[in-house]
């Protein structure tokens, strides 16, 4: 993360309103919920709703109150070892598959901990503060982290909503639309062979990882305007990609065998017709909406089977002011490495990125579910090449 | 389960009035819990409270009210597979380890399952019912068993509320006492060698696998008028009986080197002195109270190492009359088999003991947790031989 | 194990005798084999047959040479690393499954061991020994504990050949006759309520596990005088038996679908006929036979479907002078426990069966394969109740 | 796999020469041995030695002999299904882990199938074929193949022997020379910024994902002129280097715990000192030898230790003609993924390295136990990040 020089005259007013914002919007997020909603963790890489409230809530206790307020008093003790997540730095916590069964704190605590936390941070944000420093970087490095909690809230709610025989909803009242596609309207952007700069630039919050700005050099490729729709990819399914396995890296056919996939998470055939579960509920695959939910090894192969392949991150990010992109999390063919020169930060907070740069692939642009104004081109987000669970999609090149 | 002649005779008011008692008593339990404490399920072996809540009801509704009121409407379809257990017979349903990853049906949603429920058993048995008949003998196994799941309520609420890095406590106010036993008035009970009946023989309820009665033949033996004290025990772990592998079944040394048991469950050291987990929260341990929540394994080797052994659970059953039980499931040496004449029922209730016949050890008495009047001197309870999480303590023979 | 003062006086003449005729048949049993048979541990249960012939020899060496005869050296200081096999006194030791990752010592290596230890037993037995002592109990508890391992060696020859692609045959030429059995011949032998002694008793070996003789009550029960057939229990496959779990032990059932078992270990279905590997190589299920190869999952299911049941070990010894037996080890519904009055000798030679005594069930009888005059109507083996590969049969009761 | 227009005319009598010098070379890596180490499978990545001379044989049968000359008969219908290794297109095959449980084909009947499909070979290449095309392609392929099993072969003969307690020796007559570096003379080689070609090019052969030859851009980085020393790598372990998660990747640190490592693979402290495990037996550290037997996460944690940083392999190729390489394979930072215009080939063969491109990391050079003749400056091979059997070593940059 770098804070360049402008940014650092960032107004502290507007910190605070973008403070109070966003940790409003997460509650939002969670209003529809049952309290039975916010407990439950039905695999380890889905954290209880609970759990992400109070994990957002801890970071500023820990790297902001505890750091530069000397007034403050920490909610509970053992809050640190309860909602510490991966920072080794901080000490001891509790391991990410048990988060689940934790009954307690109980939801109204660590809603009380969320006023206790904020309330601090405004009479913290109210004081006179130094015009630049550590204080500021972390504070919107919060923001952005819990604007990513955000997103995992709602695949999170989504996967435990979505995995319950009952199917029920969450609400029929979402704040996204999702586009459709009309196949007719595609078309390859071709870019020319030769040296491009990607990377963070210009003003602004990023992430360590979009660092440095540097150059790259590309052959000629083109790349679809559009993504892979439901109906392509059920053409897929049809003609049997599940089942073939010279479509799949090795590592993926074992995966199909093993978990028996047949198609993207959420779908479900039910008496010969294809449903999937949305948060509004189950109901059949609209088929000029883009396909989501699959993990990179479905997305590697249905290019294959197409005659084509996914792009390379630096390939997306070059291209992608031509076509539109934000609402699905663009599966890329590169695996996610550090750029050249990158540096992590001295502490706990240089445990955000880097230490996670080995076996996850990068994806690209942002998802319906990405908090407004979180992703830009040079954005990367990543995951492990078997996960479904976010809403991710597929862009063609060639 | 056999219904004698007698019991056939029960009054249908009577019955009305246990069934009441029983299933308030359920929810009783239930009462001090936060709604988060419904939902968890932190090992397979440990049940959601709101899934006992439930599976109880579906018990009541499967069995009687679907199988003898031709006018009862099931309260929603999919709950038979929510809630039903391990009964192959009623068909498919939600696998044990995932009864903690259903979020749904809430809380709310399941008591006003129970109250649909028991209206309508009241209703059914406000009806001219026959005198005599199966009905009879499933509400009455309905009752037992809904007895059986608030003992695991309590264990299972303690497992819980124990494991959360936050010891909450569950309540001071408890509904038993915890005797305390003094050394100095420990004595041996002599039992001749010959034949015994052992088995469940008059009146009243008895579950299929207390029968038949039946003779054996037991050697001369002394069996304590005591349980084995937390202070015995503590002499044996200061002794390093859990480094010693000759005290233990090889097994269950396996299993100690696995999992790293070097004490009871809930049992914690803490600056050098040992506390323990009671629903009442942490504090160190009594001394002169029975040992609790050790496995056979623990139970074996303890035998071992005070060159003594555990009774079988015919010489348990034979001697009973002569010592106070009742505040702890008695681990004895027997595995949990068939009685000579054993026979399961037709249908989904024969699956209620018989197929569990392996691999288990029987356990002997009930314990402070156990409901009232549930438990009798034929009873047999039974468990995995590496199982610590129930209210079970020692009794030792030579 | 326990030696009668009558025992005592065996002649260390006949000992030698008979060290040396089990020795050699050990290695008349792996005559046919080929070098790589030696080494493969295809699952944990199977012990390589260098292994079985090292650790044999190690008994020898640790027990007898190195505790009794000062001059002895030993062959390999490493060996007692390796050829160890459950033995927690004697120190550490080579990790069961691991067995078959050790190439070395050779199998050469390892006959120069048996040459060397076998040598120095013969010059040991050759001086003036003491007439009676413990090293004459250990001695032959090694030639009881090698004939075992004899037994062992069929069974482990038997699955690394059987599970082997090519079927490799081991001899045309076997040193047994399986009994061909004639239905009509079937009787059920009556055996009247009351109580009987069971237990060894009389002259010569017994392991401890056999003692102490003890009275035992039985009710009235009928045994079959003849073993279930390859043809009998085909009609079990064909109903449908590995498919209704009403049929199965909760256990049992789990095991037969996590495992995909529907036939005996070594049968295959081949182009709609029933094949099975035997050490002459695949061949047609011969109807006649009696089955084998069973767990005692599939002998209890099998019972139940056919109305009745297994015997209990004391059943099965009451009675055994009614009927031939020696062909399968007979598969009983008792599990492995210990009889009154059981006691484990001191040091590493107590390790030998009591550590065992859970979660196995008993055999009673012999098996083709057994050693000639190893086995005895006091003895009990005792195996998971999951195992298939021993040759292993059932004998109904009612 | 390439083969460009020269490499056609290869002549079919250097062809035949190498066929026969390869295929002995294999043999000769084996002599040492005895028949036991050729069949152990210690680990599910290490393959019997036994294994490696029938598959690389069935490769030449399969390809070639079965698909292009018609008077071939297979020398066992059956070793299509044993030795196929991951060629999901040829049908189903033995898994992988099964490998080591195979006694049959002895080593015998492997040495006979070996010149079996020599003779075969011989005979083929001595027809009048014609002067190009696709069985040339494969021929060469199949040697090369052959090569990298006689890598394997040296990596996995070590493991079996160097996991055994008895620490037997391979020989002490290696057709190889470790090189000693001098500290001293470490310097730094900068390379300037800018776009360089990198892939295969020119005439002889090339793997399939050495191409297509493609531009990058680099920046500005200094590459060191000599691989870490034991020495070096000594005091990453005295500093505490496999204690400090700052060090290491995520997925590392979970390995380094999970593992218990310490230190690098055959490396033990005895008495306060370490040594290694090599094909001549156990010795002490020669400390001014390069290390080897590292994982990329060790490699990766060094680097951060010494405040630099692995290259990428687009670096390490471009600097390669400044420094000597061929004693390690060198690990990158470079995740193994397709160049741009990758093609795998149609078919079987097509299978041969793509399908390996997700969670593998790219390592560039050649090490002392490579054939001769094997590598190139554009080799690429690639492994998981945790492995370690590999003669793996660290050069660094910044």
């Amino acid at each position: 993360m770098i804070i360049d020089p402008l940014k650092n005259d960032l107004d502290v007013s507007v910190l605070k309103k973008q403070f109070i914002e966003i940790r409003t919007y997460t509650e939002t997020i969670c209003k529809p919920l049952e309290i039975e909603d916010y407990v439950a963790q039905p695999v380890v890489d889905v954290s209880p709703p609970k759990w992400h409230l109070a994990h957002t809530t801890w970071f500023f206790e820990q790297f902001i109150l505890s750091a530069f307020d000397p007034g403050y008093t920490v909610f509970h003790p053992r809050y640190n070892y309860i909602f510490n997540s991966y920072y080794n730095t901080v000490g001891e916590r509790v391991l990410r598959h048990n988060r689940g069964n934790l009954s307690r704190p109980t939801v109204n605590d660590i809603y009380a901990y969320r006023s206790h936390v904020n309330k601090a941070m405004i009479s913290f944000l109210n004081k006179d503060l130094p015009a630049t420093g550590e204080w500021k970087e972390i504070l919107e490095l919060g923001l952005q982290h819990e604007q990513q909690h955000q997103e995992l809230l709602w695949t999170d709610i989504k996967y435990i909503l979505g995995m319950n025989p009952l199917y029920p909803k969450y609400s029929d009242d979402l704040p996204w639309i999702e586009d459709t596609i009309d196949p007719a309207l595609q078309e390859w952007i071709s870019i020319k062979k030769g040296n491009y700069f990607i990377g963070f630039e210009g003003e602004g919050f990023c992430f360590d990882n979009e660092l440095q700005r540097h150059e790259v050099h590309v052959e000629d490729y083109e790349i679809s305007n559009q993504l892979v729709t439901n109906e392509e990819y059920l053409a897929f399914i049809e003609d049997g990609g599940y089942s073939d396995f010279n479509l799949w890296l090795d590592e993926g056919w074992a995966w199909v065998k093993d978990k028996n996939i047949d198609s993207p998470f959420y779908w479900e055939k039910i008496n010969g017709e294809w449903y999937s579960y949305s948060l509004r509920g189950l109901s059949p695959i609209i088929m000029n909406e883009a396909v989501k939910h699959i993990s990179f090894y479905e997305a590697n192969a249905f290019a294959q089977w197409k005659g084509h392949r996914l792009p390379s991150e630096q390939e997306w990010e070059i291209a992608n002011q031509h076509f539109n992109w934000g609402q699905r999390w663009e599966i890329t063919q590169s695996p996610y490495v550090p750029y050249p020169g990158f540096k992590t930060k001295e502490g706990a907070i240089g445990e955000y990125n880097g230490k996670f740069m080995v076996n996850q692939m990068t994806f690209r642009g942002a998802s319906v579910v990405s908090s407004p104004g979180h992703s830009r081109a040079s954005y990367r987000n990543f995951f492990h090449p078997h996960l479904q669970w976010q809403f991710t999609g597929i862009r063609l090149t060639k």
